[in-house]
């Protein structure tokens, strides 16, 4: 496999280590960093101009800092050739994915990794082991180029999970982005709270909670506003339960408060335990028309329905008319998963 | 020194074993949990009443639970010695205080310390060492009993910190239930966004921020409802700041909410920093008179001017009429503490 990463800091670099190492891929690097990853070993090839880096690949890996991702992915969507795969690794997908409409060879991505240290000499082959790493195709991506994505990140170690751009937008600004904004707040509450008494502060809990408070301020200053939209709507939604807990405490209202932190442990308790699977799997096997859109149509229809594909495969028949996807799903979820196809009208072999 | 303490718990058994072997007090302890501290050592008798337990004591330490503080504290100081301080260890001062309002033998108390596992069984001398260990005094307080419990809470290691009782709750609204509040809006805000997709959520930042959401409910009710009044205008001002952000990041606004960022970044550095302090102290010596209140009066006059008193002692004069107060400041805070006593019609020898 002809792989090209395009931005070889601690994400592309650590990528492209894991690729070579463990898939055996050609990999080559292309960006201002792409010398010191060959010196690193990390790449096998370090490209001076975009296009030679992508003659001929099989996957491109766009991984540049967020302010220059749709730029970047448009000039690779125009140079890079037909038959490719080109995925990004950004934390909000509407821009970069409207960017790239109407073009088949392209589905979104979202690894949920990094490091405090950033850049590539801190780049390192298990990265992603275990790392969640979100894949968000349209009803225009080809279901071949995302087959093809999500087998590398699963070679690599990753597991790959399909959701819809603007499902993945939201729960970005609800687990990332609204906390950030919470603990800006909290650090400024307090700093008005203490301000005529300097005492120490040392609470456990605020220092949990503004750990992330003031975060690279032009980073995340990008990040708010390419996802503004979704960002707002989960600011409304904090700033009304806010609202309510107020009142609450307000009106002495014991019984009302000792319910909503109770059911605040249990669905901590569920998040933080969402994703834990495993188990026996079940392989499904689906006769679907050769379409673009078709593998994605699957992936997101048992998405919908909480149901976690852990692997799939793509097989067009010899006539190009018709192929089988056959997907991997636990053995508890399998039935379910069967009359979620059906109703997709792609009925089970 | 004869000290009793009421609720042998964490808190308790700790504060009895620390006072035990670093200041040789005899300690009674007593409550549901005495027997087993004596067997632990902690304690060197175990009383089944509160008033044998009370006779010929120097200091009691109440250390109820939260729900329990009031009530029996006001036992505590209907059968209290005349000459006896009392102090609690409540994380919320001003009910208690006001319960206690014209007994000026109590000073209220509240240590920066615990550990996430509670009980007799986890008590250990070493849990407040270097703990700031906030003190309210009120202009009824006997100057006598405000520097026998600082002294003593000195010498068992904790960083004894006065502050007034209002400005202690609300700044506890502030670093402690506001973040509870928030960390319970966060979680509810993710759960309801990820309700139709059930996909991991492993952000760092979700985490760190999360961490406390729906702790032990009926206990943080009965905290939330005890600082009710500050509580309310904390939540207030964060929601105040929340809706800034939204309108900022609603309306595109990249150069405020980079400016938003890094000051959140400045003052959680100066909040995390603030209480660092050390180096050469210096002593000043007031003459003051030998009246109830005024050794309040100075500790909360230095406080306002964000002066820190690292020890202090109270010398009446042999005709009890006037008294000298030794403090102990920082070299660098001496010239502005000696003004500050200036206003308070207090001048330095």
């Amino acid at each position: 496999m002809k792989l090209t990463v395009v931005g070889v800091g601690l994400i592309g670099g650590s990528f492209a280590l894991a690729a070579r190492r463990r898939v055996g891929a050609h990999v080559r690097g292309v960006g201002p960093e792409a010398n010191q990853a060959l010196e690193l070993e990390l790449i096998d090839e370090a490209c001076l101009g975009l296009e030679t880096s992508l003659n001929d690949a099989d996957v491109v890996v766009v991984a540049v800092p967020a302010d220059r991702l749709v730029e970047v992915t448009e000039q690779v969507l125009a140079a890079a050739p037909r038959d490719c795969a080109i995925t990004d690794v950004g934390s909000i997908k509407r821009p970069v994915v409207d960017a790239a409409a109407r073009d088949e060879r392209f589905v979104g991505g979202h690894p949920l990794a990094g490091s405090a240290n950033s850049g590539v000499v801190n780049a390192r082959e298990d990265l992603f082991d275990e790392a969640t790493w979100y894949l968000t195709p349209t009803e225009i991506t080809s279901g071949v180029m995302l087959e093809r994505v999500h087998n590398l990140l699963s070679a690599i170690g990753a597991k790959p999970t399909i959701v819809g751009v603007d499902d993945h937008d939201r729960m970005m600004a609800a687990v990332s982005q609204l906390p950030h904004v919470l603990a800006n707040v909290l650090v400024l509450q307090a700093d008005a709270a203490l301000e005529e008494r300097k005492i120490p502060v040392t609470g456990p809990s605020f220092r949990d909670v503004t750990r992330v408070a003031g975060s690279n301020p032009e980073m995340w200053t990008a990040i708010y506003l390419a996802n503004a939209a979704a960002l707002v709507e989960e600011l409304d939604g904090a700033i009304e339960r806010l609202t309510a807990a107020r009142a609450a405490i307000s009106r002495g209202d014991g019984a009302w408060l000792t319910e909503w932190q109770a059911l605040a442990a249990e669905r901590r308790e569920a998040l933080t335990e969402a994703g834990l699977s495993g188990g026996v799997l079940t392989e499904l096997r689906v006769p679907v028309p050769n379409r673009p859109g078709v593998l994605a149509q699957i992936a997101l229809g048992l998405c919908e329905a909480d149901i976690n594909i852990v692997d799939m495969a793509l097989s067009p028949s010899l006539d190009g008319q018709q192929g089988v996807v056959a997907l991997w799903v636990s053995e508890g979820s399998a039935p379910e998963a069967s009359e979620c196809l059906d109703k997709l009208g792609l009925p089970v072999l």
